[in-house]
Formats: C-alpha cells, sequence, structure tokens
C-alpha cells in the first residue's frame, strides 16, 4: 500500500482468443451442470468444487504456472519470473444455482492471458500470476470470501478450519477430504498489484450503455435483522386504538427505508428484502414481526448517517404502538476504496482500446476488496444481462466477455512492464 | 322481520346458578380437552365434536325438552309449549386449540335458563328453545357458520353436503358417520326471536370496565388478498431507480391501511396480517410480495369506501414502481343490523339488573346474524379477557358469565312473556 506503480502507457495490438476462453468456461460450466441451463452447482469444498479446482489447475499446469496450494485451498498459478507478480483471479465455487461467469469468468480470463502472453512471446519486468480463492459465495460456509480474507491475513488459519457449513461439515475436514489441504503459508505472498475481472451482477453498465465499468471500489454493507413484539389479536374486534400491531410496525419501516433512500441520493442504497409475520394469518394482528434491513453506501459516514435515522425512526415507531423491538446486527463492513492509480489505468486502457468505459462502485462483495489490503487493487466490470446473478440465466454477452478480458490483459502487462 | 314484540317490562327476582354453568362448561371443556390448558379442540364434525353433542344432547333431554336435529346436524331442544319459541343458542365446535367459552357458554347458558325456568316455576306464553348450530367456527369446513346459514335457507341442503374440509372428508358423510345427519327439515322452523350470548372476542368491554354489551350488529368484512410482482434483483448492486420492488409495494400498502382506518375513524377497522415475500432474503429486492387486507366496517357504504380508496392507492404504488398487481377476493359480507328493539331490550335488562352496559357492533362473525335474516335477533356480549379467544388461555371472570347469562334469562323471559 502507498507504493508507487510504474508502467509504459503503451497498448499493442496483442489480444484475448475469445473462442478460448469461451471454451473454458464452458468446461468449467460442465462440472456441476444444473441441466438444462448454462449454470453451475459447486457450493464450496464440494465433489463439484475439487473437480472444478482440479480442471482448473490442470490447466495452471499445462500452461507451464508454478502452481501452490494454502492452508485455507487458494490455489494460486504463477509465470517463471522474478519479482512479486501481477496477480489476477476470482473464484470458482458457487451458489447452489450459479451461473456460468460469476467468479468463474476472472479466474479463466486470468489463463486466457497468461497464454495470450506466451503465444505472443511477450517479455515482462514481472512475472504475471492467476489465483482462485476459496469459498468466495459463503453459500456453504460464512463468512463469504473467506478464502481472500485469510490470505492476507484477515483471520487466523485455525480459525477459517473450524468454520462449520450449512450441513454440519468444517472447513478443515472438508478441505482435507477433497485433497486441498495445501502447504503453502499463510497468509500468502504478497502480490505487486491485483486486478480481478468480473461480470457486475447489476443492471447500471447495460442500462446505460456502457461497456467496461473501472470499478473504484466497494460498498459498505451494514445487514440487520429486526424483531417486532407487539400483541397477537383478532383484527375484527380490536379497535385501532387499542392495537399493539408488529406487522405495522414493519411495514411502516419499509417503507421508511424507500422514503431514507431517496432522500439520501448518491450511492445510498437499502433493502427490506426479508419480512416474517406470526401467526401470518388474514384475521389476526401479528404477535411478532421481523424484518431485515440492508443498508449500503461507498462513504462510511453517510453509511452511519443512514443506520442512525432508520433506528431512530424504528425506535419512534415502536414507542408509538407500544410494541418491543430487538435488533441484531447480521453484517457490518466498512466501503472499500480501490487504488486510485489502478483505477484510472482501468480506465484509461479500456478507452485506448476503445471501449466505453464509467467508474463505478461495486454493490457485491469481492475478493479484491481483501487483495485490496495488503496491495494496489482495482477489478474490471463487464455487463450483466438484466442485472441477473446467482442465477443459471446469468448472461453476458460474447463482445462484453472479449472486452473485459482484453481490458484485463493491458492492465496487466502495464503493471508488469514497469520497474516499480 | 318488521314483526312487533310485545312484552312485560317486568324484571323479577329470579336468577340463574353460576355453579351449575360452570359445571357443564367444565363438563364439555373436557371433551377434546387441551392437557394442561382450560381450552379444548373440537373440530365440526369429528369424533371429539360427537360426543360433545352427545353430552349436550342428553342434558336436554334430561331437561325434558323435546330434541330435533335437522339434516345438517343443528340440534334444537324445545320446551314445551305453544308458539313459536323464542330460541336462544350458539355453536359448541371449536378451533383446532380452542377456548372453553367461545360458543359453548351460548349454549349451555341456554340450558341452565331452561332449568332456571323450571326449578322455579315460571309459566310463560311461548316456549323457549336452545340450539347449537353446525360448523360455526369454519376450521374444518368453510363457510364459517355454515350450520345457522342452512337453517335460514341462505345454502341447499344439498350443497352443503358436498363440503370438503382440510382434510378431505365431506360434510354430509361425516355427519353420517357421527351419526348426526337427523331428519327435521330445512330450512328449519322460525322461531319468535333469537338472543345469542357470547363472550366478545375483544379488548373493549374490559379497557372500557363495562360488564354487558348490547350487541347492535355485524362489521361487514373484506377479506382481499393482493399478490404483487416486480423483478428480483441484487440488494447491492441495484440502484434505487433501477428497482421494480413488490416488497415496497407490500410495505406502503400495510402502512396506509392504518392511515386510512386513522382518517376514516368510526368503526372502520384494517388488518394486514399476513405478508410473504419470495424470496424473502436479506440481500435480495423480492420478486413477489403477497399479502391480505382485512377491511370491517358496520356500515356498508364506508366500507366500500375504503375498499376503494385502498384499491387505488395499490394501484398507484404499483403503477409508479413498475410492479404488476392481481388482486382476490377472500371474503365479502355486508354488515348486519340486529333489530334495533331487541337491543334495546338487552341493554334496559342489562341497566335493571344493575349492570354497566353499552351497545356495540361485533367484529367477529356469529350464528345470530345468520338468524337476523329471519327473525328479531340480538347478542349479549360479556368481557374476554385481554380480548383473547381462539386460545386455550381464553378466559371470561365467572361473575362476569354470571352477569351474562341473566342478562340472557330476562331478556328471553320478557320476550317468552308478551303475546307478539
Amino acid at each position: 500500500m502507498g507504493r508507487t506503480l510504474y508502467y509504459p502507457d503503451v497498448i499493442t495490438d496483442v489480444r484475448i482468443d475469445i473462442g478460448r476462453l469461451q471454451r473454458r468456461l464452458a468446461e468449467l460450466a460442465a462440472i456441476g451442470e444444473i441441466e438444462g441451463t448454462e449454470g453451475s452447482s459447486r457450493l464450496a469444498l464440494t465433489d463439484e468444487d475439487r473437480d472444478g479446482r482440479d480442471l482448473v489447475v490442470a490447466w495452471m499446469r499445462e500452461l507451464g504456472l508454478t502452481v501452490t496450494v494454502d492452508g485455507i485451498g487458494n490455489a494460486i498459478g504463477v509465470m517463471p519470473g522474478e519479482g512479486a507478480p501481477v496477480m489476477c483471479g476470482s473464484h470458482i465455487d458457487t451458489v447452489r444455482t450459479g451461473g456460468r461467469y460469476d467468479g468463474n469468468l476472472g479466474v479463466l480470463a486470468g489463463l486466457e492471458i497468461i497464454e495470450t502472453v506466451q503465444t505472443a512471446g511477450i517479455v515482462l519486468d514481472r512475472p504475471l500470476a492467476v489465483a482462485f480463492f476459496t469459498n468466495e459465495e459463503g453459500a456453504r460456509f460464512a463468512p463469504d470470501m473467506l478464502g481472500s480474507l485469510v490470505y492476507v491475513g484477515g483471520m487466523p488459519l485455525e480459525e477459517s478450519l473450524a468454520i462449520t457449513g450449512i450441513d454440519g461439515a468444517t472447513v478443515g475436514a472438508e478441505l482435507e477430504r477433497i485433497g486441498y489441504a495445501g502447504a503453502a503459508p499463510i497468509p500468502g505472498p504478497t502480490p505487486h498489484a491485483f486486478v480481478e475481472l468480473h461480470i457486475e451482477q447489476g443492471p447500471v453498465l447495460e442500462v446505460e450503455g456502457i461497456t467496461i465499468g473501472a470499478v473504484n471500489g466497494v460498498q459498505g454493507i451494514s445487514w440487520t435483522e429486526v424483531e417486532v413484539t407487539g400483541q397477537s389479536n383478532h383484527a375484527g374486534t380490536t379497535p385501532m386504538s387499542m392495537r399493539k400491531d408488529p406487522g405495522y410496525v414493519a411495514a411502516a419501516c419499509a417503507a421508511f427505508v424507500r422514503d431514507l433512500c431517496d432522500e439520501l441520493g448518491g450511492n445510498q442504497v437499502g433493502t427490506v428484502g426479508r419480512i416474517e409475520l406470526k401467526p401470518n394469518l388474514v384475521n389476526v394482528v401479528a404477535a411478532t414481526a421481523t424484518f431485515t434491513v440492508d443498508l449500503r453506501n461507498t462513504d462510511e459516514a453517510l453509511l452511519q448517517q443512514a443506520e442512525q435515522r432508520f433506528n431512530d425512526f424504528l425506535q419512534a415507531t415502536a414507542t408509538a404502538e407500544q410494541c418491543t423491538v430487538t435488533t441484531r446486527s447480521l453484517a457490518r463492513f466498512e466501503p472499500v476504496q480501490f487504488d486510485p492509480e489502478v483505477v484510472s489505468l482501468v480506465a484509461r486502457t479500456a478507452g485506448e482500446l476503445g471501449y466505453s468505459v464509467k467508474e463505478l462502485p461495486s454493490g457485491a462483495g469481492h475478493d479484491a476488496q481483501m487483495l485490496a489490503r495488503v496491495c494496489p487493487t482495482a477489478m474490471v466490470f463487464t455487463q450483466s444481462q438484466n442485472g441477473l446473478s446467482h442465477n443459471p440465466a446469468e448472461y453476458t454477452a460474447s463482445e462484453d466477455l472479449e472486452a473485459g478480458a482484453n481490458v484485463l490483459l493491458h492492465t496487466m502487462l502495464q503493471l508488469a512492464s514497469g520497474s516499480g
């Protein structure tokens, strides 16, 4: 961090081979294939994940990369060469009903870039490396982004190995079982820089007709579960003035979240995606209402302000309704700022390659936000059709995949050609 | 209907025996007893309901009443005498986790009144009768208040016998099975008047410290199920301006129901007791939201106004959010007005017996609203502790039960002593 990067500002006419990249995407997607779709199911550290790992590691070896696997199962393939590598990568685990591109694109584009460099005979000042990190999705083991968190020293290895998944299995036992409890040290070696190519998983690029996103950071996330307790009553016989209705409190709070985001504007988003009433019957005033609030902002101070204003409204509304409230934080991450110089390099490279580009924050979490703790980092986004992700119907057009991989290629070439 | 009632406005010092009434309540509650509680489980036309029926019919016969059972299983015990009887009654079926008083009180108080009249040797101009009607709760077979509906000719017998319950059994087959497919004609004979004693099942009397409710009618009921369809999206990556969030539409509508009731005032009540989001996850903008709206008013024009205003708000909010809406009526009943003269008689009788009394509407449905179609009808309410009902913890203090039964006694005595 704080390191100065040097690189020659030259774009050559070398380009990736989109056919080769698409073939690798299809071959990996066939492992854990969800029949009748383009998607896959490879929950972290399952047999399907192991088969996916084996395939990608075999490809790394075919390209002559030195492959290391560390104690949390992160696999890194490095080209021969001197000095800290310029690394790209992402993850190859999926949610239970995953798409073909989420994570996989960043890893397989890394292989494609290395093969392109080798085929073109390009000599670099630093080696390139491509990594896949364990359990990015968090769909089997919490927290998500586990492998990259452990890689940068954000969680002790022993603690991570003891994590129990939704099926009762532990990370450590599953790593042993599938043969990915590696010997490489934790925390891992610090790259010279890190760049992650990923689909946007949102609608902004598509709606605005822009090809490339130069991702300047990741939104801070605040997840809160709220339980409101009132008095269950007959919906016909209880006058409005005598009600203690937690369903009303939940509804008023959910509507307030929208008003709050409209008023704060900017990058503030807010969602009430889960509401559960008990007993949940047409003619009964609920006894309890449980709901979640997801607030996100790229600015920590604004995010705290949103949290405070939501909580003020919740408490005042519950008090007026004579209901009691308990809240529980489900997740809280501060916003992450990517390295401004690498972000600018991505944007400039995209422009020089002739692609439209805009800087934007990521609304989802990514391994890159962990790597940003230890080295200059940025991300490249490509469009996601209809913003759809975590769904077998996830889709990005071939020309967008090609554009994203070419931006990644030339960003990495420049980062690896300097003397910094 | 429209008939004029005549009765001597005289309250004697005859009173019911609360000990005897309580013993019958306990003995009936022991059938289908929910262990460790005072409540019972006697779903309509089950073995438990049959055992309860057998007990109450045996009591009717012990009192020398002529018992008839009609084709839908309604049982009526009539004292010897000339002319159309003054009838009281209610139901003895319960919800799955029912209380001791709901329905049972009105039936067993009827037996107690008849025994009191017989013991005191009172001679009346008309016989008294006590009835229990089939499947009032609707917990096993829809619709609720089925027996009294069929009794007054509101549904053909054949149609009612073909109704299939939640367990796949039909009303007709179950009546045959438990021996309550009777021979008495449908529609049943029209009583001179009908009075139903029932617990309030709401908090008003208790909160206001009043002993007796003179029930002047039953609220009209409008139940609507609303399904809102939007676009499921990632809660982090989807800007607020690009959302089509059915969860927001549901929340805004539920909050609006409260505002609407506050604004309309009077007897307008409204409840959103059921909300279901899909997929119902913290970090996903919902794809669909399904919720119910329960609107009630004692005035049909005002109820229609509430329905209209809710629907206007729903459509406008969904349109602004680019969501689509489908609505489905789950139930719609117009308000019922009880006979003003019988309502006044109940109120005056309570006052002359020294009990505090107020006229109020019923927020729940009762057999009396069906009888009101064919004869002068009213109801007597006693307090329900905490407004609790449909729950084994349902409770009414003994002195309130006694007060209610004495008001029923003297209301019926006066109705049966006139020449109308």
